[in-house]
């Protein structure tokens, strides 16, 4: 590779792929040259890069010719049909989708958490899931200082973790409703606006969501910590931008708050707020996320409850993927 | 008293003060004359009971003379100032606020959990708040057939649990924000349309609100255990009506799922929803509250993950009061 690179988008038209164009501008991430690739019905329309328009082209196996990096962000199928192919092209992947993330031999990666596990790729690296990312900026720099044993955590989930027809789909609803309408449900199995829904993917035979799991998985892998357990539920609600968790996590040694706080301000890519508490609202549009409430937990001896925020489009998928693209 | 009572209503303009009107009717609770009573700001409009008007009287110190029952829902202070002239005028009162929950020779009653309570009272009995209401509903059956130590638990809350004026603001908000124009706050610190806000009351030193110490406060003294431990995150939602909490309960017994299933789903006042979940938009206007999502809870040995929707308003207020009179 060069000191500059070719770089592929593989889904470019939905919302983690126009952020993917946007954090590269911000971050000046060294671009020779860019291929916008997505599926047929988004080929043919235009994105900006840089103020330049660049062309979404169909992805087909034969997309990756000369690009060094490729980033991922089409959902599992596309990445298990493309992904081998980028990496016999001679492509590094970045994959934003959970295909590989719990495959042995493929790192998955949050640049601030375990930079070095990236050296061990085969040519697919993993990013997390975003749930995962955002809790785990605050978790890992406790987990650090007091070691980390489990969590059980709930989640309030803006649609745009579903997409940008989500987005959409929250608008049209509310103004539906707004006008005495009835309401069109095509993204999510129930009525979003005003509501929440305790479901984000689907369930497994333990009663917990594909989703639920992945903060424990994940966290296991990321933190290099098989013992971790977490308790999840995930639930959306009606926000656009911008995931919250609320977490109880109990830790190996007695837990300290000042010494916490103390932790979790010098955390890099997370800002603590000691004067009020970080919301949804705040946190969207911003790399860094957001942590605030921290306290004793009453529900443990060695615990701390905290609430966390993170943009789920940037920290949560965009972001973390060009970051360890940087890393490269 | 006679077989049928002499009802006063404290706050009757309130959300409150009206669904117990509605409860009333429902249930054919036996009236035999109502009072209603506010401030002076709403003295003078009338309410329809039993298709009949009822103008507001201003409250005072006098209100409670030949009343049997007295319902307050109209904030602690104005318990606190006038429960016990109603008291002192013979009358019983069922207190919606938190002013005399935790005293302890008022009994604090949910009429399916401890009604037997209710027989020491002197005079006033307590509602309980409605976060911890709902949640107990599921939560005692599970508690004696397993034996509860702790939950770890976070609400989501509508609106509503703030009054009449916090419905108007997440309406009014929400109508601005579609036409590009400002917001305006007056209930709630923050915007809570297209948002969430992790408080709910005032902050406490330790770090958790309020709200958030009710449920191990008032659950310890409604469950007769003194031992029980609870850390909540109370969190303010987009949603107009029914609070939801998810919850992960530790038990003292090994537990079953089927057998925890069969338990909820024969509790009073409870419904458990096998296929499917419950939302907020199922609970609204219902008597009982619904659960469901029950599963082993992955953090923890005899653990149980859990969720919870009830209509604040009613079970949550205004149901459990009138229950609570129906008791006496």
């Amino acid at each position: 590779m060069s000191k500059s690179y070719r770089v592929a988008i593989v889904g470019a038209s939905g919302a983690v792929g126009v952020e993917m164009l946007r954090v590269m501008e911000r971050r000046n991430f060294p671009v020779s040259s860019l291929r916008l690739l997505a599926s047929p019905r988004s080929a043919g329309n235009s994105l900006d890069f840089r103020g330049e328009g660049h062309t979404i082209e169909p992805l087909s196996l034969d997309s990756f010719q000369e690009i060094d990096i490729a980033l991922f962000s089409a959902g599992g199928g596309i990445s298990r049909d493309y992904a081998q192919a980028a990496v016999a092209c001679g492509a590094v992947v970045v994959d934003n989708s959970s295909a590989f993330r719990m495959v042995p031999d493929v790192p998955l990666v949050v640049p601030e958490i375990n930079p070095e596990d990236i050296k061990s790729h085969r040519g697919i690296i993993a990013n997390p899931n975003c749930t995962t990312a955002i809790s785990l900026m605050a978790l890992n720099p406790l987990h650090r200082r007091f070691g980390l044993k489990r969590i059980f955590a709930s989640t309030y989930q803006a649609v745009s973790g579903a997409g940008a027809r989500a987005i959409h789909e929250l608008r049209s609803q509310t103004e539906a409703l707004a006008a005495g309408k009835p309401i069109e449900k095509e993204v999510f199995p129930h009525q979003i606006a005003f509501n929440v829904i305790p479901q984000v993917d689907a369930f497994l035979d333990t009663g917990y969501t594909r989703e639920e799991m992945k903060l424990e998985n994940e966290g296991r892998k990321i933190l290099h910590l098989p013992t971790f357990r977490a308790s999840v539920t995930c639930v959306r609600v009606p926000v656009y931008r911008a995931h919250s968790v609320a977490v109880s996590a109990e830790f190996e040694k007695p837990v300290d708050l000042a010494e916490a706080k103390a932790v979790l301000k010098a955390a890099p890519g997370l800002q603590y707020l000691d004067d009020g508490y970080p919301m949804p609202l705040d946190a969207a549009g911003k790399d860094d996320c957001l942590a605030g409430r921290l306290r004793l937990d009453c529900g443990m001896d060695n615990g701390l409850a905290l609430w966390i925020c993170g943009d789920q489009l940037l920290k949560g998928a965009a972001l973390n993927a060009i970051q360890i693209a940087e890393l490269l």
